[in-house]
């Protein structure tokens, strides 16, 4: 089962990125190349009965398999990136960190009005950086079609986070 | 021919991320399905002669096909960031920019001795972060297979600086 072989895989990483936290480290996922077919493939599965148009992945792990999913969809991939790296023109969301604040950027041409937007990124923590993804795909009016995870860290509630804009959130292995 | 089709869909960006600059805007090629799969099939092919044990990407735009790649040719995948973003033990490279200095990092376990390491980025440009990916591969005892780009500057002469390390240099679309 493809939650036992991830959880198996993943390394948790003590004090990472700062006293307290345990990070879980999808490196070793990466390291091992059927795994990595069989987690995409699942990914496709959990969203079977989701209309979805367009991925968007958010940067940088979210690239990963957000890519290999749009591709194997056959849909357009679309990244959400960290403010100043997109060369085009941009829409922009912040959100708060702990500790001040980050924005996160789209180009404004990523999607077209009424699109549905899978919304990827490797893993759900409290869900602040995945709302104003939900956010941006919302300003250019197109729809946010769901949301897909390799892991979701329930205990963090991120969930309740996302329900205002899509109920469709999965996530192949779930803490 | 995959050449041309790259030219005609990547977008010229005027002055970014800097006045004088013309950048190369790849995010109209991930918003066509058909055309991605084509690239990573002609990265593989361009490969065919060379040995590759594992894929390394360069964060982040290194990340999407270096992604798919490595999954195509059923290879670990391997992540290069920047410092800072990688949680279990690194080792590290610093590299000059125009004004200052930057550093790559890659997981100390990432790879094996002997290993021949197959580099991926988007673009070669002066080469500068390549090299310093080079260096990292070359720290643990690896061997770099090749380079494999998208896209290649090659007015601006980065070929010459990844020659010491690998003379299989690639890209699908040359400038």
């Amino acid at each position: 089962m493809i939650e036992k072989k991830i959880k198996q895989i993943v390394r948790d990483v003590n004090d990472f990125p700062k006293a307290g936290i345990v990070f879980k480290d999808i490196t070793p996922i990466l390291k091992d190349a059927v795994l990595c077919g069989e987690i995409t493939t699942a990914l496709a599965m959990q969203l079977s009965a989701v209309k979805i148009d367009v991925v968007a992945g958010i940067e940088s792990r979210g690239f990963l398999f957000g890519m290999a999913l749009a591709n194997l969809l056959n849909v357009p991939f679309v990244p959400i990136r960290k403010a100043g790296k997109l060369p085009y023109k941009t829409i922009q969301q912040s959100y708060d960190l702990e500790y001040g604040s980050a924005t996160l950027e789209m180009h404004e041409d990523a999607i077209l009005p009424g699109q549905h937007v899978l919304i990827h990124d490797d893993l759900l923590a409290t869900g602040g950086t995945v709302v104003a993804a939900s956010k941006l795909i919302e300003k250019l009016d197109a729809v946010v079609a769901g949301y897909s995870f390799i892991i979701a860290l329930d205990f963090l509630n991120g969930k309740d986070r996302l329900k205002p804009f899509s109920a469709n959130n999965f996530a192949l292995a779930s803490y």
